[in-house]
């Protein structure tokens, strides 16, 4: 997902209906799904003033407005260039300065450049959206609803989530750099979450080993990485029934954890002296004690929510700090199969992980934060590269990054599905990135 | 200029007037002066959106909202606060966000980190620029004007103008970097010169060895680092009667200027290879040709024009290729005494340095481009830092750099004077900084 | 390997014998082995002089002094230290200069300095070698072969051969950036085989589906990173019976496998542009033809060697250019079962590796090249870290770099198994890695 | 010196005699002082082993074995090639690998690689430097002493004078890394100076301004950069009678020096905070004190010694927080002229500077250490760049370096002048350069 650019889907093709969005039929009202996703990614730009919207904090994040002419040109691109009678481009020049993808659609602007596009002006860019939007709907009208034109459509909005969840946390690191903190959103969310006590020690959940399947079933869209559903062998295993919290992760920071080599290894620890870290990137600490800045700005660090934004070199450190390791994916997905595809997600208006829900059993295995794997991201066993395929292949990121499974805070409801594997390299911190501690079981 | 944030005025205080600005005199109007050179600094930024007044396209640059915030801040920090009864400040966050000095005026917000400040808004800075605006005349008409309030107020203006330039060049870089090739400005100049075919050959111009005095002479105004006046000996020298051209520099690098070795000095020759460059920062070719980026996009390049946006390496190779040399600053400024401060400045609105006018004799001292002197910038003899000074001594950017002389297209006509001295590091590029040769006479 | 600093064994105890070295047991002269692989070391380091025995060519490679030094102050710090009746250290200095244990075993000097040590000079860490060597062998008469004892020996002596490998490719990096490209080694080998033509195409060799059993296995030494045996499920996969040769990877490169970035994965096709890369690190390109830099100097490209040298990027890419894909460890592994350890290793003085014999099946599984495996480097279930070390825990590593497997023609003949596992990063190229295809079975 | 490659002398051809070493008539034993200056190179490079003369510690340094063999290759390529009958080259390679022309003497191995070089080895390189010498000092017998030959006879010894204090301060740099402190030389110097208390405070000395001639007069050699002599404009000015001292530095260091931006150049305190500097680079601090690095080893800081190894910062921030500031060029030079050519040079075998002798008026002018101007290194008025040199021409340096004057410990007697010009880069720290300080006379 870091680098959606090169992301192609595998659909499914054997069923008849398309579940996008949990809970609707997809086939019933596929002009609705495109009308809500691509309003949200407005809705999510809104609190956003031109010049939040224009700048580039670091090569590793893009402007919001960059996001919303993307998932425009991917649309305009894929859909309307191949089925719209007489098509002509908004703008030729878009078709440059908004492709993200390496060769197979012609040339690219430098991704660390991104930020200096201060023209076209945002208002260009929502008038851009606006008719593409207009015309996609149009085109859904006038030609038959083909395999072909479906599927493309489904991984046009697919890919439009994705892109909704960067633009938050891509803003969330401008506005981190500012020195008066501003909010992205200051009003109340709809469903906030009390914030309760400390939270109380946690349980491990312990789940058989033997044969597994992973890797995606099913009628729904799923990406190309998530096949083919295969067996792997587990080993008996345990995990938290709930993410690791700020209270814990505290105790690890104030406990020298940065400081001492032997929980890390080694390529972080280098990581960390180069960089000169002790603690998570969004953390402050002064005489009122520790703070976290968020997307509401900066708040009182609240020990029973999830910590976030950790590198896998953290995550990795703490683990083993807590006597623990981090899950393999396999043994994610084993467990969350049981799972409802239930959490905290962006939908919420919080955009900050929840503490975890009372109860007992696996809890917060979907949304609120994403959840490091010790596994490389890897093709699965008889993975295949499509054949022309909508921009370039998946397996071209498949190297020196890490799983991340489950969702986070950030994620667009009915987007996360067990199968589903985000991955990014081991020092990305801006992500709503956490912590799920795992033991080897049968103890 | 390049780093005024230090810079430290030292005003004449034997006269009664102070001719800011030519034909004028201060003391009768300088609350309309005020107005006046405020309110350009407006002119200048109309044609910015807020998007393009955000970003910062290289370290070296500014966002044109920090332009306008910093010199606010400047009259806010060394008038209002000291002279301002009940003084409150605009925005206390301002005070760091806005400070470029170093260390005797609070703390500092990192300068390669201007371009994350999306907040405050660019309106918010209008706001700002317009509350400080009516508390200085407010306070103008309400005290009496003191020798040390009248100087900072100079001071001020002097400041803000040279930001003026700098918000030009700054965009310039920025929006050079645009694959749209955007215009600053589109309409046609108030004054444009008509574009003749390509220049003659120039004439030398002869001087006298001897004693010279250089440095600020008289009762205007002048920065610290043009005093004190002092004699130096010279030899009888020439220099060519007007500027470099595209059409000579382009000879240079289509024979091979940019890969011999020869012509370089040695650090300029490792700064060339290590950046893989072959021709100035602004100028590009196709099939059609070599063009030009300017502030009214790109255009063919003119040959009788000026060249410009020249480092110093660029410009002590082109002289050593001529078999000429750059002249040094006491030979510039003996020369300049006889001329007139005319020349062709920002307030043409052109934006773009000139084809040297017809006539025969010195042309072109002033405005169109900077000067590159072979002189390295340096305190004149008995240079004194002034205690207590506004902002810090400019003595501390006398290292590494070189002085360059005369003013250009982007600089405020009545801000330059022949003792004025420019300076930048020998790598600088996206100033209007050109070539004028000189010679050793008595030939 | 690569950073075998870290390097933790894991002894099985079940055995009463340790077969170290093929076809000898070690309980029989242990003492024997130990005067053997330490003779071994000296014979390797005898082509080198002083200067080239003290250069350090890049921070990933060491200096063939510190290299004898470390080796040496592992027994020393390990062994004498702990067993040793009135131990004194042969130069306390020594215990940090050769030291690369991260934190347990004291202080450590920087890697990337290890080429400023001049002194001491390469006698003074022979006559080192020789006091370790004697004292350590009149340990083994005086006090009794404890299991701890043996154990310890057994590891130092493995390291030594680990570090005898890194030796030889750290001084054919130094001796490749001397424009007089040296030889190490000019007399003829004695097993010398006779460069035939080019190969014919390979067959690939079909292995079926199922579960398979990996991991080290039996009485022998085996490293901590071998362990535990584990079932894995494979789908039926092929392996190629060679390895790929420098006419079949020529043809990559001719045919602009190096320009074309839909071959590479994306981080490889960054890397490969940054360092504007078009071919394997050592060939060279003349009028006369392709040559290679070899430990014999600069030789003609022989077509039917296997090519060696390759990042991991690049063996990716070729594979996806031949339409094939690189083995997981588990696949090498279970075809390698059937495989006799014999091969092409250091012993026969070669150092370099060589076309594949004539036959049928696989062959070249063992030595001439290590094979890249698309295996990230990571614990296996179950693996646990020692506690009370030798050392630090191999486990540190395992991020961000991937298993290679086999062995090579620098790798010393009874060092290798079929557990075996060497890691590197994807960017390394200094090793002698090469590539055997895979590719999905049941055709 | 710093980059003596391109060095290129003027010679004066006016007079018969060209002394070259104080008190010896040249051309009386010009065979004579060949046979002397290069066994002086042999005599420095004694105590260095073939390993201490192969390493390339910084990329502004070079091994001890490329000095030795550049001087040589200067000689066999300007002498032996051009005068000698049936000239061959020692080794052809030698001609690239030993050049530090940029282009007009064929190819050249890049610098930052000189310490790959371990072949050849040290003993050939001596061999190299055997053969010519004996090949020189035939040719002298053989051929006519033309003046042609006498000149760059007479330029050759001066450049290997110039290699042998580079040899020096190359050493020390690469001997400070080794945490064994070794010594250069441990045995006691000839005419060792006792070690008084710490110093008086010192005096001032006055000089009158008005015009003063500098650059070099005479029938002597010097460089190209010394001419032509030309008249400058002095105010009147003072300078301190002796050097500064390790224990006035050493106040500055410990009343906060380093911490306080206002002492420093705005690229100074840039260059300080980037490497995180508090202190002069060769001196260490533990709980017995400060000590300094130096080519005898770790010795207790000498109070009453002049302080070494600043860079132009750390001089400048030295003399603003004094009080005072560094001298021009043409203020030393003018006051030099009063001076004998005599002090502590590398012949006393002392190899560190010495405390100002007893006395009053100005002392320590010439040796012990060079003496950072704030002058710029720039061509004197007329200077010309002589056709056909050998070699380039000086000025290629002259930019962004800044002047020091007076040679230092590490420099031959007989080699420095009055008029001489060395210069260095403003953070050069490794040559042995300290601080006269002046001010502004006239009080």
């Amino acid at each position: 997902m870091a680098s959606f650019g090169g992301t192609m889907n595998r659909l499914q093709q054997t069923g008849k209906t398309v579940p996008l969005h949990r809970g609707r039929r997809l086939d019933e009202d596929l002009a609705g799904e495109f009308v809500r996703i691509r309003a949200r990614s407005q809705e999510l730009a809104a609190p956003l003033s031109a010049e939040d919207a224009c700048i580039q904090s670091m090569p590793d994040a893009s402007p919001a407005k960059w996001h919303l002419a993307h998932t425009t040109w991917f649309f305009e691109t894929f859909l309307l260039e191949r089925f719209e009678r007489d098509f002509m481009a908004f703008q030729p020049e878009y078709r440059m300065l908004f492709n993200s993808y390496y060769n197979q659609v012609g040339e690219k602007y430098p991704r660390p450049q991104r930020g200096m596009l201060t023209r076209p002006p945002l208002a260009e860019i929502q008038e851009y959206r606006r008719e593409v939007d207009a015309r996609l709907l149009r085109l859904l009208q006038e030609v038959p609803l083909t395999a072909a034109l479906r599927e493309l459509l489904i991984l046009g909005l697919n890919h439009e989530q994705q892109h909704q969840e960067l633009m938050l946390t891509d803003v969330k690191h401008l506005l981190s750099l500012n020195p008066l903190t501003p909010c992205y959103r200051q009003r109340e969310p709809r469903g906030q979450v009390p914030n309760p006590g400390p939270p109380a020690a946690f349980e491990w959940v312990e789940f058989d080993g033997g044969a597994a399947a992973i890797g995606h079933r099913g009628a729904g869209f799923a990406f190309d990485n998530e096949s083919p559903r295969h067996e792997v062998l587990l080993r008996p295993f345990q995990l938290a029934e709930r993410l690791v919290t700020n209270a814990e992760y505290r105790q690890f920071v104030e406990q020298g954890g940065y400081a001492d080599a032997r929980l890390w290894l080694a390529e972080g620890w280098d990581w960390l002296s180069q960089n000169a870290l002790a603690q998570p990137i969004y953390w402050r600490s002064d005489e009122s004690g520790w703070k976290e800045f968020t997307l509401r700005g900066l708040l009182p660090l609240a020990p029973d929510r999830p910590v976030v934004h950790l590198s896998y070199f953290e995550a990795d450190a703490y683990a083993r700090w807590a006597g623990a390791r981090l899950p393999t994916e396999a043994e994610w997905e084993r467990a969350a199969a049981g799972c409802d595809v239930a959490g905290h997600f962006a939908d919420s208006g919080e955009f900050h992980p929840c503490a975890a829900p009372a109860g007992t059993g696996l809890r917060q295995m979907f949304g609120d934060a994403w959840e490091w794997t010790q596994s490389s991201y890897a093709p699965y066993p008889g993975f295949r590269i499509a054949e022309g395929a909508v921009g370039e292949y998946n397996g071209k990121f498949m190297v020196n990054q890490y799983v991340l499974r489950g969702g986070s805070c950030a994620t667009p409801a009915g987007h996360i599905r067990s199968s589903y594997r985000n991955f990014f390299p081991t020092g990305a911190r801006w992500q709503f990135s956490g912590i799920r501690l795992a033991r080897d079981g049968g103890r």
